[in-house]
């Protein structure tokens, strides 16, 4: 039986990468998007969800939208410059013809959760603002959650929005320690995991080759992306696809290796947005972190394995 | 020719293996210790250094007292738990017959750097008070030192004293963000390549097999700590060279990998103390980095290397 899964996400050239890659999976039924402020307002995100639902022939999955703004502070303008003007590169999405439905994503989410006990899937791959809004209506559904799969965070390397933090994670620090401090299974995929995995040139052309729409789609969204990547970081050869490697948890777990560890996330100065672990055994100034649940950590990744797995799922689907 | 090296140290069990090291290699000419709170108050750790270079036979080495708070906190309390009630274990040291020099450290240390210019190596392996009073005394003291080695710090890893921050920083962090901050050639040796180190049983036997005092004081400091390594952390033998490792950089610092970054240290929360290493390329957040110094870090280490380089010198002292 495929895991239901439900995917919160700002889209954003790498989500539609792992949305693909996860509706063409059959080890996973894509049971929803919800969608939140982050790479772009929650208005372009929610209009590229359901204009790539439309381009994938999927639109038999209801979009709920979600947050325009961080818990605690105003959207801080999303990150065009990495994911194009349009957020799926510069190919300029034109309207859509679908809409989303009617609850909010916080709403869709306890409904989905609680339709199914102890079934669904949340994989979060935006800011967690919506995460931690169904959690403050409703808390009961921590224990109804199956698995909660974060791209976000970094625990023992450089962020990437500051530097000290990842984006996702910056976008929204206090939703962010709502999530890892809730008493259900957290998975954190960041960047320890999802900087070493690239996308070559090669492999988009192999992606490229493809012949269904949401090929074309991927193949035009990325070349921005791909374009940031390789004039921001000297040498580097294709685009980092953050949020399939993350949601490739769901596929193939054993491409990770994992620690356990409570986190706090920063919220003052330099390091806010940082996702704190703590060693326990060692720690005279520990108490900050007492009583946070353990959070499933990736700190390492196969990831030519990894590349070679995203690109398999994307040349295959539709087929 | 020999380099001089003033070692600012609160010792301390890893300070006296560190020293002795040192006092043990002909690359390098110890013209000074100087002492600051840290591991111990600074009256203790002015009594262990006084203490070491008799033990030792070099009290012609001159010690000047230090600071005894960080420059914007009150004294911590120390760490005589990893140390030891004494500081140097449980041996409880006597009174000592030398006495510090008249000035105190910060003068100290601008004396001898003006009195070589361009010769002076800085080895601070305690909290970095002393160096940050220095360079508001006298900020020409920097373009004159030919390098400070600092053990202190964590780029990509764990704290120590606090899951973010490593013990030197946290005791210090305004300090730290002096001296990682002004215009002097620094190398920080931090935990990302300390914590990879140790000094198994094994080594420890080669060392104690030694027959001058200072192997006696030596096995007797370490068995505390030692101890504190062992009940901490499971599964572990022996016992950590921080400070060791780090001063092994004026020794043969090819056993290193080492990075170029600016640092700026956290001052709030979770944070506080945590050495914060920057990617300029990447980073729309950079702006508190512009314009600070890039400090060489250390990343990588050859651990086995280094436990017999370290073991090798120590067994040789006297000799």
């Amino acid at each position: 039986m495929p895991r239901p899964v439900l995917i919160d996400t700002d889209p954003g050239v790498d989500d539609v990468l792992a949305i693909a890659m996860l509706l063409a999976s059959p080890e996973v039924e894509v049971i929803g998007l919800t969608t939140v402020h982050g790479n772009m307002s929650v208005d372009v995100c929610t209009r590229n969800a359901l204009y790539f639902l439309e381009v994938a022939s999927r639109t038999d999955i209801p979009v709920a939208r979600g947050a325009g703004d961080p818990i605690a502070m105003p959207f801080r303008g999303g990150a065009a410059f990495v994911h194009g003007p349009d957020g799926l590169g510069d190919r300029m999405v034109d309207g859509v013809s679908t809409t989303p439905v009617g609850e909010d994503a916080a709403d869709f989410i306890i409904r989905s959760v609680r339709a199914r006990p102890g079934e669904v899937v949340l994989a979060p791959i935006g800011p967690l603002t919506n995460l931690a809004v169904a959690l403050e209506r409703d808390p009961g559904i921590a224990e109804l959650t199956a698995e909660v799969v974060v791209m976000g965070g970094n625990a023992y390397c450089d962020g990437n929005a500051s530097p000290a933090a990842e984006a996702n994670i910056l976008n929204d620090p206090e939703a962010a320690e709502i999530v890892f401090g809730a008493d259900w299974p957290v998975v954190m995929l960041g960047l320890d995991v999802t900087d070493e995995v690239s996308l070559t040139g090669a492999h988009l052309d192999r992606i490229a080759a493809g012949t269904t729409p949401m090929h074309a789609l991927l193949r035009e969204a990325s070349a921005f992306y791909q374009r940031f990547h390789e004039e921001a970081i000297p040498g580097y050869d294709g685009l980092c696809p953050h949020d399939a490697t993350a949601l490739a948890w769901l596929i193939d777990p054993s491409l990770f290796e994992v620690i356990e560890r409570p986190i706090r996330v920063g919220m003052e100065g330099l390091g806010r947005g940082k996702t704190w672990p703590a060693e326990p055994y060692r720690m005279p100034e520990y108490e900050p972190w007492r009583g946070r649940p353990e959070v499933t950590i990736a700190t390492q990744v196969d990831a030519s394995a990894m590349a070679d797995l995203i690109t398999t799922r994307l040349v295959a689907f539709g087929s």
